[in-house]
């Protein structure tokens, strides 16, 4: 029998989605609308579909996933977990490192697993047209899957035009299974148009991308479009729970108690938070373990970020969120890891930030290609962009534990595969690509942008 | 639990290769030398390692698989068995439809099955580097992942031009994974100054890139580089026999007794192979079942080319074969689905056809892609191009068992997937893609060219 791979049968798949905020020790800060009062759910709803918005604002701690759901999940889940034998010995650490592999999923990444959920209920709800944003395709390609699978619901993507351009292979992901997409900024919605007639050679990002969808969304005058995002939102988050709760069940399958740390890469904090939240509960309740989150030093919107109320889009079509950020109008550097090009920061993630429940590194990117590289040479799958973050901060952490001769148990997510992304080993073999870090007036340019919005206060309880 | 997926436990993997050599009614023709007598194992020597060139010429039945490399199989093996139920609902068919994902392998396809195997043996033998040519890519990036996982292998890669330049992602696979891989023709041999002195603009062929192979092999004057072939030999069929054993053991979880029709595409034949052998064997026990061999109709191995003795590479550096062929120097069109675009057939595939234990069919490009995009839209995979010749097979085999009204079990390999393979699906889409027919006088004038050779006996007991 394999000593490096630990199944779970699909009777122990879980059937609920976790929902953190109930477990949080200070609550959410709620979203603000344009005056400047909390959002109520009846004004989301040109947006979402209502079995949606009931779960963003669910303070539940279980939600009971579909069977219909369950089904389509069963296509590639429960994803394996790995021990990473041989990346172990090629460090020479005696920490045990442990991955959850979501690149198993037809599309290569966690995305899926919100995708159904979200095309299903939209589906439910009678929506015929999903509009969505895209920033490496990982997104986009996962909810053109899942409206395929599900079938008789249209996908619209824009995606962020530095990946449209840099991996024209995702895109055509998204053509194959039969939904359309148009780089972004493009000239189909004024949001779009207006990015265009200051910068025209706009790299595009995440922020005017949503600017866009949710604009194509709310003008659409049959009224049967609405906006489907992949990261951020409370409910995107839940619906990645099921990767930690395979994992814990799946770490005791192969004789461990915990996990000393856990680490997963954060862009909008989705395949993060799918990992670590079912084990923050464990922290919350007094389990010792520290959780990472790493980000881009070209992007560092936790480290360097201030913790302020912020639209989640460039034209401020979005309610205020309470989150970390680097303003709404900061554009990121087109480096290869697109999906990890957010100003913002998901509610969920960033309050625990506050919390002090889970820390976040920065890291630049030859470190990640680097690193990306030994683990394909030793365990044989190609990371994205995105995940070589997670992995970058594993090797610290294990060679960490080798200096200190500490046995640690290390699990991190695997959150996708390469194998759409080569361009950018290829850059980095022939050494074209280079370190990017936010310049500090960059940042108090973008930061003065957003200075005269609400302040949230950063409740903690200091327990961490 | 799922009503379309079924795992196997890796206690139940296979622990054996079945050798089809064994169980042959009438028995493989010999290879022969230059001088037109059979080939003795030891003449195979400076190209092979002799563990591999025992199992080469084994009639043993069946070959115990080493431990350690299970232990590397189990990366990803079993591979799922799927039962098709969307796409039967989409054909509105009473067939059940059922295939083997051998995509999950970390490069994709099924070659990892039998590289991993060859890197170990050669490993064995104390070879230091490993030779090897490469069709659309998979092939060479199997055998770079595998080097990469046994260690202390390098790994040198010819790739037909023309999948070279459609295809650099399989390339930037092999070079992640730590190979070298080079445009065939090349200058780097003498096989390839030949071509490329002819034809400037030759888009290569797996019969070129063989013979740069080969010689670069042979040409090694350290004597520790040996020749690694991703298909048409005998021990790489047996490799990839694992998938027909699992998928008998899956399909009686699925409640099927047998298949009625079992349908695999067919470049060099290993894939077809892998799936089909083992069942095969009931077959010439008495068992009722069809097996379908797809290939494309630019390169009609089976269903156009002789049985004939001939070389498997253009220089004529191997051996002369026994097999199905349309002559050594016969390059076909630049067809996106470059695995199979091979002149020749294993030889082992070529008997069971000469037998009629196997039948043949032919399909052209456009209807494949067609068939894979519906297959994409419905079971939410995206085939490689290969693939997708038996995709428009199993649409053909189920929609006549819709016509007849019988509720058939039809079974087929998927071996790969196409996300290396986007630009074709690319130019299906824009209409950029034709359909090729081999002319009559193309295949005479490329049948000249092996009409000296020695003729074998295209032995048959009647039976099928």
């Amino acid at each position: 029998m394999s000593d490096v791979k630990f199944l779970l049968d699909e009777k122990d798949m879980p059937r609920q989605w976790y929902n953190l905020a109930a477990d949080l020790p200070s609550p959410l800060q709620p979203p603000l609308g344009p005056d400047g009062q909390p959002v109520r759910p009846e004004m989301l709803t040109p947006v979402f579909p209502t079995n949606l918005i009931e779960q963003e604002v669910s303070r539940e701690r279980w939600i009971t996933i579909p069977d219909e759901i369950l089904q389509l999940l069963y296509l590639w889940r429960p994803s394996p977990l790995y021990r990473a034998r041989r990346l172990e010995k090629a460090l020479g650490t005696p920490a045990h490192i442990y991955y959850k592999n979501e690149a198993v999923s037809p599309a290569g990444s966690h995305k899926p697993n919100t995708a159904i959920p979200q095309a299903w209920y939209n589906k439910q709800f009678g929506i015929k047209r999903i509009c969505t944003e895209t920033g490496a395709g990982q997104w986009g390609s996962a909810l053109a899957l899942a409206c395929a699978l599900i079938g008789g619901l249209e996908c619209k993507v824009f995606m962020v035009k530095i990946s449209f351009e840099q991996k024209p292979f995702r895109r055509l992901m998204m053509e194959t299974w039969g939904a359309s997409c148009v780089a972004s900024p493009s000239n189909q919605t004024k949001a779009g148009r207006d990015v265009l007639a200051e910068h025209p050679d706009s790299p595009g990002s995440l922020g005017i991308a949503i600017s866009e969808a949710v604009e194509a969304t709310v003008t659409d005058p049959t009224g049967q479009t609405r906006y489907s995002l992949g990261s951020v939102l409370n409910h995107v988050l839940m619906h990645q729970t099921i990767i930690g709760q395979e994992a814990k069940k799946q770490l005791a399958k192969a004789g461990e108690k915990q996990p000393d740390v856990i680490i997963g890469c954060v862009g909008g904090g989705s395949n993060f938070a799918g990992l670590a939240f079912p084990f923050l509960a464990d922290k919350i309740a007094g389990a010792k373990m520290e959780v990472l989150a790493v980000e881009p030093t070209s992007c560092p919107t936790l480290t360097r970020g201030p913790f302020a109320y912020d639209h989640g889009d460039i034209a401020g079509m979005t309610p205020l969120l309470a989150m970390h950020t680097l303003g709404h109008t900061f554009v990121p550097p087109p480096i290869h890891a697109g999906g990890l090009r957010y100003h913002g920061m998901a509610p969920l993630v960033s309050q625990t930030v506050v919390e002090g429940l889970v820390k976040a590194v920065a890291y630049p990117q030859l470190k990640c290609y680097e690193s990306a590289v030994l683990f394909a040479r030793t365990e044989g799958i190609i990371p994205a962009p995105e995940t070589s973050h997670a992995i970058a901060c594993v090797i610290d952490q294990a060679n960490q534990a080798t200096q200190e001769g500490k046995q640690k148990v290390i699990l991190f997510n695997f959150s996708g595969h390469g194998l759409m992304d080569l361009t950018g080993y290829d850059n980095y073999f022939r050494g074209k690509l280079a370190d990017h870090h936010l310049e500090e007036d960059e940042l108090a340019k973008s930061l003065k942008a957003i200075s005269h919005l609400p302040k949230p206060k950063a409740q903690k309880t200091g327990k961490w």
